[in-house]
C-alpha cells in the first residue's frame, strides 16, 4: 500500500502558496551587455538627466524662434549666420537676437536658441545672411534637457524584465552594471533502473532518460541553470546520498522518478530521510500529474524539491504548472500579466474535465479564416509526440465539469 | 545635397524581397543539451520506434486481455500468478492463457501478455492465485511498440525552432547531436563625433553610445551574436577601415550612424568605397526609419550592411521592422507564423498615418474589464522612454490614412 493514500490532493493553488516559505536566490551583478532578459534585483532611477543638454533633432538652424516669427515662403526672414557648431562641441558663443548657426541634427544649441528651422526652409545666401521660409515655435525641433529621462526620474521597478529598449535607455544613463536575482541552479536526478543515459542503447526493457532532459529544457528555457545529475539507481542509499549531493550544490532539486508505486515509495523514503525535510505535498489535484511530491528540506525553510511524475507528458505538465512558478519565484520574479504567453482560441470539440482536479489539456492551434481553433491531441500521458505535437495547454477548472465545442479559451502557450 | 535625394524609397516588402540574395549563414553541431531554442538545419526523422517493447503504463499485472473477459467485482476471474518481472529486465518467460505476471509502470510485459490490469482491481491469493475483478481490453493499459514514434516517422521539419518538449522526444531517440544553422555574428559599429562609451561621462553636447547597446541587445534577444565595434570617428578613412574589418568577421554589419546628413553622406560613401559594394536600399517608405541604408558588400552575392537611422527610437523600429527578418534570414529561419509575438487590442485615440509611409506607433497595453487598450505613447523618435515605455508597435499600412479609436488593431510586441 502506498504512502500516497494518507496524503490528501493538494490544488494548484494551495501548492503555489506554499512557495512564500522558501528564500528566494541571492542576488548577482551583471555588466549590462549581458543584462537583456534579466530581471532587476532592485529598481532603478535614473542619476541624470537626458538629454543633458538642448539638442537639435534635425539639420538646420539654432535660431531664437521669435526671430522666425512671421516667416514664410512669401515673406521670409532674415538671419545673419553666425558660424556652426560642430557635433559633439560646446558653441562658441550664444546666438543674440538676429542671429543663427548651423547646426547638424544631434549638436548642442548655442544659449539664446530655442528653435531649430530645418535646412529645408531656409537659403544661404552668399553674404552669410540665411533667409528663413517658415516660422519655428519655441521647442520644435529640439529636445530639451531631462526631455527623455529627468534626473531622479524613477525608471524601472524591481522585478521588471529588460528589454533591447531598456538596455538602450540604461547605456544613455551609463549604468553599465546592474543587481539581478542570480539563475537558480536546478539540480536533476533521474531515477528507475529501467533508465538508460541517452547517449546509450537501452537494452529490451530499458528506455532512454528523456524526462530529465526534457526538464534540463524547461529550466534553461525559464532562466535557471541545470544540472544533469545523471541516474540513480533504484536503491535507497544511492539515492539518498544523491539527493544530500544536490542539496548542498543547487537552489531547486527535480528528481525526475519512475511511475511505480515502488520508486515513488522509495523516493519518498530517502527524500523524507534527509536533514530536516518536510513533505509539503504528495499528490496535486491535476491532470496530468497528480503523483507530484513537494518537499522543503533542510533549515530556515528549507530548499524546495519537486518530485516529478514518471510519465512524460505528466512531468512536463508539472513543470509548466507547478515548476515554472517555482522556479520564477525563487528568481525573485513577481507574478505578472505576461501578455506574450497565452492566446484565445475556440475549442474544436467537446471535452470532458477530469473529476475533481484540475485537467490540462494539451491543444494545437490551427488557424481558419477569422478563427483560431485550439485542437485537442489526446492520448496517454506515457507518450511525449502528443506534447510535440501540440502548441500550448487548456486548463479545465476544477469545477467545470467540461468545455463545448466552439467555446472561447485561453490556451497557455509552450515556451 | 544628399545623396538621398537620388534615391527612392521603398517600402518595406521591397527590402524584404531583396534577402534572399545573401547566404544564410553555414551550419554548426550542437549538444541536444545547447540545443533549446535552436533551429534545426535538416529534418528529422526518428531512427528507432518508442517505445521500443511493450510496455506497462500501470502497475498491475500482465495478462491476456482474453482472461479477464466477463470479470466484474461480483464474478472476478481467477488467474495464476508466475511472478514478476524487474524494471528495465526482460521477462523470464510468456504469459500463457490463464497466467499473470506482475509488473511495476514502466516494465516490459511478457511474450503473449496484451493488457495490463491495474493493481486496484485485483487481489492476490495466498496461493499465488490472482483474482482480477474488472475485465481489460487488449491494449488497455500499455503502450505498443511504435505507439509514441515509429521508426522512420518524420519528427521535425528543417527550420523547427526547439522546445523543451522536442528536445525530450529527441532525447528519447538518443539522437544527441543536432545540425542547427550557427548564430549569425553581427558586427556593430557607431559613428558620430558626439558619442561617447557607455562608461564615461559625456562632456557638453556629447552622448553616450546607447543607440549600439540597444541594437546589440535585440540582436542577442534574436538570437545572434553581437560584436560591438565601438565608436568609429567621423572621419572617411576610419570608417572605411573599421567597415573592412567588420566585414572579415561578421556575418552582418550594423552601423549606427549619426541623424545628420552630412554623417550620413560619408558613412554611404565609406559603404560605396567597400570591395564589391552595392547600395540596394537608401531611404524606406516607414517611420519613423526612413533615412536607412542596405547595402551588399562582397562577392557571391555579399554580406549585408544594415544602415541604422541615428535617432533611437527610428533605429528600434528599423531592427524590429526589418533588422529582425534579416537576422532571421541569414539563420535559415523560414518566415512562420508565431502566435505568440502579436496581440490583438483596441485602439485608444484616433490616429493619423504617416503619408506616404507605413507607420509603427509605439502603444501601451492596458487592460480594462474584457477590453485590451492599445494606448499610443507618442513623442519624438529621438526619445528612448516612450519605447522604455511601450508594449509593442501598431502599424498603419500605406494605403490607409489613419485608425479610428475603437478600432481592433495587431500590437506586433517587443521582445
Amino acid at each position: 500500500m502506498s504512502n500516497l493514500e494518507f496524503f490528501r490532493l493538494q490544488t494548484r493553488q494551495e501548492v503555489l502558496a506554499l512557495y512564500p516559505r522558501f528564500a528566494p536566490v541571492g542576488t548577482e551583478e551583471v555588466d549590462l551587455a549581458a543584462a537583456v532578459g534579466r530581471v532587476l534585483a532592485a529598481p532603478v532611477m535614473a542619476p541624470e538627466a537626458v538629454p543633458g543638454f538642448l539638442r537639435a533633432t534635425m539639420d538646420g538652424y539654432a535660431v531664437r524662434a521669435k526671430d522666425s516669427f512671421g516667416a514664410s515662403a512669401g515673406a521670409p526672414q532674415y538671419l545673419e549666420i553666425k558660424g556652426e557648431v560642430p557635433m559633439g562641441a560646446v558653441p562658441e558663443r550664444g546666438v543674440a537676437p538676429g542671429e543663427a548657426w548651423r547646426v547638424p541634427t544631434g549638436a548642442m544649441l548655442p544659449q539664446g536658441a530655442d528653435a531649430v528651422v530645418m535646412i529645408e526652409y531656409t537659403a544661404e545666401h552668399p553674404d552669410k545672411t540665411l533667409e528663413v521660409r517658415r516660422a519655428v515655435a519655441p521647442g520644435e525641433n529640439v529636445l530639451t534637457p531631462g526631455e527623455d529621462v529627468r534626473a531622479g526620474e524613477p525608471l524601472f521597478a524591481a522585478g521588471a524584465r529588460l528589454r533591447p529598449q531598456d538596455i538602450g535607455l540604461l547605456a544613455a544613463l551609463g549604468i553599465t552594471r546592474l543587481t539581478v536575482p542570480r539563475r537558480p541552479r536546478v539540480a536533476i536526478l533521474s531515477s528507475g533502473d529501467e533508465i538508460v543515459a541517452i547517449d546509450r542503447k537501452p537494452g529490451p526493457g530499458c528506455v532512454r532518460d528523456a524526462n530529465a532532459c526534457l526538464a534540463a529544457a524547461q529550466v534553461q528555457a525559464w532562466g535557471g541553470i541545470p544540472l544533469l545529475k545523471g541516474i540513480i539507481p533504484d536503491d535507497f542509499p544511492a539515492l539518498r546520498a544523491a539527493l544530500a549531493a544536490a542539496l548542498r550544490e543547487a537552489d531547486l532539486i527535480l528528481i525526475s522518478g519512475g511511475s511505480s508505486v515502488g520508486v515513488r515509495d522509495l523516493t519518498l523514503s530517502a527524500i523524507q530521510d534527509l536533514p530536516a525535510s518536510e513533505i509539503l505535498v504528495h499528490g496535486v489535484a491535476i491532470r496530468p500529474g497528480k503523483p507530484t511530491i513537494l518537499a522543503a528540506v533542510g533549515e530556515n525553510g528549507g530548499k524546495p524539491l519537486l518530485g516529478l511524475p514518471g510519465h512524460p507528458a505528466s512531468a512536463a505538465v508539472v513543470m509548466e504548472v507547478l515548476g515554472r512558478p517555482l522556479l520564477e519565484y525563487l528568481a525573485g520574479l513577481k507574478p505578472q500579466a505576461s501578455w506574450g504567453r497565452t492566446v484565445a482560441a475556440s475549442l474544436s470539440r467537446n471535452l470532458a474535465g477530469a473529476s475533481g482536479r484540475e485537467d490540462y489539456v494539451r491543444v494545437r492551434l490551427r488557424r481558419e479564416g477569422e478563427t483560431l481553433w485550439a485542437e485537442p491531441v489526446l492520448g496517454p500521458s506515457g507518450l511525449i509526440s502528443p506534447l510535440v505535437k501540440s502548441d500550448g495547454l487548456v486548463m479545465i477548472p476544477l469545477e467545470v465539469e467540461g468545455l463545448f465545442k466552439g467555446e472561447q479559451v485561453e490556451v497557455k502557450l509552450f515556451g
